[in-house]
């Protein structure tokens, strides 16, 4: 799409960049998602936007390799440069591959495919915000400007694929918080379950915030979680919630 | 945290519910990815909402881990049974382990943690979306009402737990599109690469939506992809663009 | 070593056994797990011991192998077996290969070697006892004699390694508890914490055994763990204890 | 590419040809290991092979993706057909993934990319044997014509690529056992260690053949083998020789 | 549970402390081993006894976590201390994930879980040996007094575990080696294999032990092995024992 | 088999020995490959060439083991060379185990096992030549006498063993691209598919070779791809190749 350029090889750096190679967050996870989600999809308006954007994210795939590949190359002979990644260097003879910066190969558990648009596109979201990210990360790491003019690139276009997914959501016209047909259970769904006490051992009160005031929301503290009329029994439970985790945290929490 | 109640034992669902107890969606997944994300959160407000709900889908393990146990259980020693699922019946002797409905074992490669508070939120939605259509499906293959109470019951706190999370994000006060300390490069991040002519063999037109046009988008037709201005060389590109993916979509799209 | 024979083949069966050939409680699991230990031992007389039995599960390895492959054999042409395991009918052409019955690829990440002798053979002990249980749960699935032969030889010598890698541990003289070279800090090794209150909503009492009275034992109840003397500040610790999962367990136990 | 068409979808089938759309042999596979291959490819005109076939196997991918999407459909809302695959029905809704037919996510484990181009081009060869295989094993497995029209087309194309990539190694001119710099050591190159006997319980002989004897062939008996020459020490070795394997192999020879 | 303090954070240890959070032998794996068992478990007392400790560790978890994180901070924008771990620097942003310290994903892989409860104490307690030996190993390299502290605490610890399911096993009153409910063969499970000669070309004597003479063990010779009654076929054998391990350990044997 | 010699450890270099212990083209996977391969085999006499080669692999795979050992033990007590390899030295204690450079651990997907012997000779020459370059590769990183001792030996049987198995299959006397029993579609199987139009970008032209030149090849441009005769319809085909790759590849095509 356009010359990728390297002014200075950097073995470990080039490590880093695998990433966006064979990584979680990077271009085979995006191109494949799209893609196979695109093949599952039967609304063609979307799928046509699906294909695209997995059309695009494989020719990412391409200048990632290359780029990263120009990094990589003076491992094949040196020991020392080897010692960046010892994997390329003894299995690729400086040649990229489907790792990442760990040397661990690319899985298909990383994709996210429901075969439901909607959630698939909340996924695809997501993912672009992550993409979005390690590329910024990546840019941290390097002052190599060619290196760096194609990241800003990359990167870019992440902003807008993320962009195209939400309105393509938003476009679907369905309620924020209504996925599949079955609903969800009234009353229940409202319910915010604050699985700690506010007295943690430094004192520490529970956080409030419009994820569990005001707007419907029904604050259950954790003694009145005892009361909680179950769906299934169609009792009220008159036990204790788990409320471990706050504790912990609380105690763990460091002072450095 | 209520009765778990099974009418009607059934290994071969018992193998399905698996997903929600060591699957991708499931609530090892979810109880990992908000306690982790939680550890690395530096906002004391938003990580106690991630310890509140990670510690939540933590009791929603122990939950699903009794219910598929139930139903599992008498794979022991009926070989015709075991066949519903050869490595819990030969393995666990009837019990559950950490495994998906195909058998493969859990891995933190299902996680999304980025350490980035609301690129952590958006994927934290996502997952809540998946879970709650997984639970949904699931649904779909039984008709036990035991199973059916505690699978609504849980079904429905995903949906409450996206729309915390869905809250928390906005809260934070953050443009939908701004990811990150470093803004995209303008023009480029609003231009959509239709990367496909729109004239398949198939003579499907293009789909047209608020995701490639309004807006602010421009459309860039793949001809004119040949003269987008390169950020690395400062030239006009003369290529054309990759535009394999639609017309092999098209090609392969099936008539049954 | 001696005549395997199969008298009726059958796919589904042949299916199961792949789980001592390439599982996690195998026969390959088993050799390598000596093996490795045998390689990293300098102590001459139990490198004997690990090399020994390594090799002997080898053999064993190559045993279940031709075993499975007479029971899978007929998966080839046949569409109604192949459906027994379709991974190795269409990728092995019913040949075996190092999967479990789920079609999962063996894994070193089944190997328990960690290079401390004492260590490694209580890691041993368990392994053996881990694959004598396989082995017997196979033989519940079998009506064929030969195949019944075969397994209750391999059983049995599970049995045998046992026994070697237990008085094998035992001759090294070491107290029971003891591991490495740093001991555990006094008072709290012996304190038992007790994480959950005894009054789960279904009124279970706490269980007591040798593991938590009697013995040395002190028996931390929750609210006493809140004054547990820190090793780190030298403070007493006013928080509560983590107790969550006593309940979430209570509160799931189902009544089918 | 062509049209592709299902007369009567078949889920457990459907399952199968997941091998070739996430499966080691499959298509994604073979579209990866090339174009990785042809990136890290110094000699333009085999990285113009490389890159064409590349991008062959991934419209293969697509296609072989629609094929199975079309006989995987019914599972979506079906218990007896989401029992052919719960992971695609429960996870999916019905919809493909990168899975073999166990289940197994794909991984990039499965490539062989050496970054040599002999020795790749070797290992194409023999990936496109396999996937030749696999081909015909899935038509052996179904009687629809659609299907079986596809997957001719696409296993023909196997044997094009299996040609074109012997052609291209025999075109590099390099003698038959010449891989990289270092030559091996003249004497022991040319010895057959015979690692068994050949007095085996069974009383079976060893095979001779043109790989171990005639054209400068030394056939090292067991025996002789004591006297190997150390390229280390260089001093004759007086041990005898591993010679398990056969042994075990004709006593587990099994007689079904 | 108490205040972690970090003196000094320090990246590559922070990257070697991901053992026990997202490792083999780590807290994780722990607490889903015990917990797991724990609902699997018919026995009420000892399922008491796997969720308390279940639920102990997974505080642990919480524990070494927020210590990793501590160590692992400084990794957001230095490049320098990136390299130390690039998969936390640009993935994780410098947080942790469940990853071990070469950056592989945790997996269910990891856990022993068989459903027979003596089998799985016996799991245990070399589980919680591993993890002993595992922290103490990390505090051999480090000097930081908090770090030290906390790891010194969650070492004792595991020796605490590692008694109570001594006893709890114990307490069960089982033989030594009864495992399950078919008996080994009598006479079979009393041979000691001794699959080598004990002439290996370096002149290495066989060892004995406890675990080859006396007590009822018949050590059986290589040739004797040949005479060996097969259980199958009710006929002597008379092959010769599989018998290369040793003498290749013996050839490999280094002078390091 | 002759005694492995280290005149001066190296952890680094222990660390990257591991690819042939525990890696994708190292002495298990090979032992492994060829020993199963050798239990599906109903040819007796190439069977016996799969176990005698198998054979000396797992030799080797206990020669390389030992040598890698002795480089890593130092890794034990100093911080310094734990470095080289944490999981090494946390987990192992400097004890080797079935892992390669990068710490990921051993999986039989590393394996090519297919049923059909012709195919799997294939696969076992592109074995034998990865192993061989790898051996190479890492002596281009040492300087150890001892260690560039053991390592040609190495080195050279696996060119002993690429010739056996070339030899092997030449000598079943199957046509060079006969695969299996259904042939390939005539015409179809001669058509090169010139994935690309040749005009670049950048200007490239496109190869020609005896691959897609000559010998019977009919040269597809993409043009000419449109009138391909569908198999699968009977009808020409109207649309354009997919062609992206070639493009992408041009367009990435670095300048460094």
């Amino acid at each position: 799409m356009y010359t990728v350029r390297v002014d200075q090889p950097d073995c470990r750096f080039g490590n880093m960049l695998l990433e966006q190679f064979g990584g979680a967050n990077g271009e085979l996870a995006a191109a494949m998602q799209y893609s196979v989600q695109g093949i599952n999809c039967d609304d063609p308006e979307r799928k046509d936007l699906l294909m695209d954007i997995g059309t695009e994210e494989l020719s990412h795939l391409e200048v990632i390799g290359v780029l990263t590949r120009m990094h990589l190359k003076p491992m094949k002979n040196k020991r020392n440069e080897a010692e960046a990644d010892p994997l390329i260097a003894v299995i690729g003879g400086g040649g990229v591959n489907l790792y990442n910066s760990a040397g661990s190969a690319w899985t298909a558990d990383y994709l996210k495919v429901t075969g439901e648009l909607d959630v698939d596109l909340r996924g695809n979201i997501a993912a672009e915000a992550r993409a979005k990210i390690t590329y910024e990360r990546l840019m941290d790491f390097t002052e190599d400007q060619g290196t760096l003019d194609a990241l800003q690139f990359l990167m870019t276009r992440e902003i807008t694929h993320m962009k195209a997914f939400t309105l393509a959501l938003e476009s679907m016209g369905k309620p924020a918080f209504s996925i599949g047909r079955r609903p969800p259970t009234p009353g229940i769904v409202d319910q915010y379950f604050n699985d700690s006490t506010g007295v943690g051992q430094r004192g520490e009160t529970d956080a409030l915030g419009p994820w569990n005031q005001g707007g419907g929301w029904e604050l259950v503290e954790s003694p009145a979680f005892a009361n909680l009329q179950s769906p299934v029994t169609g009792e009220r439970e008159h036990g204790r919630p788990t409320n471990h985790r706050k504790h912990a945290a609380a105690a763990a929490k460091g002072k450095n």
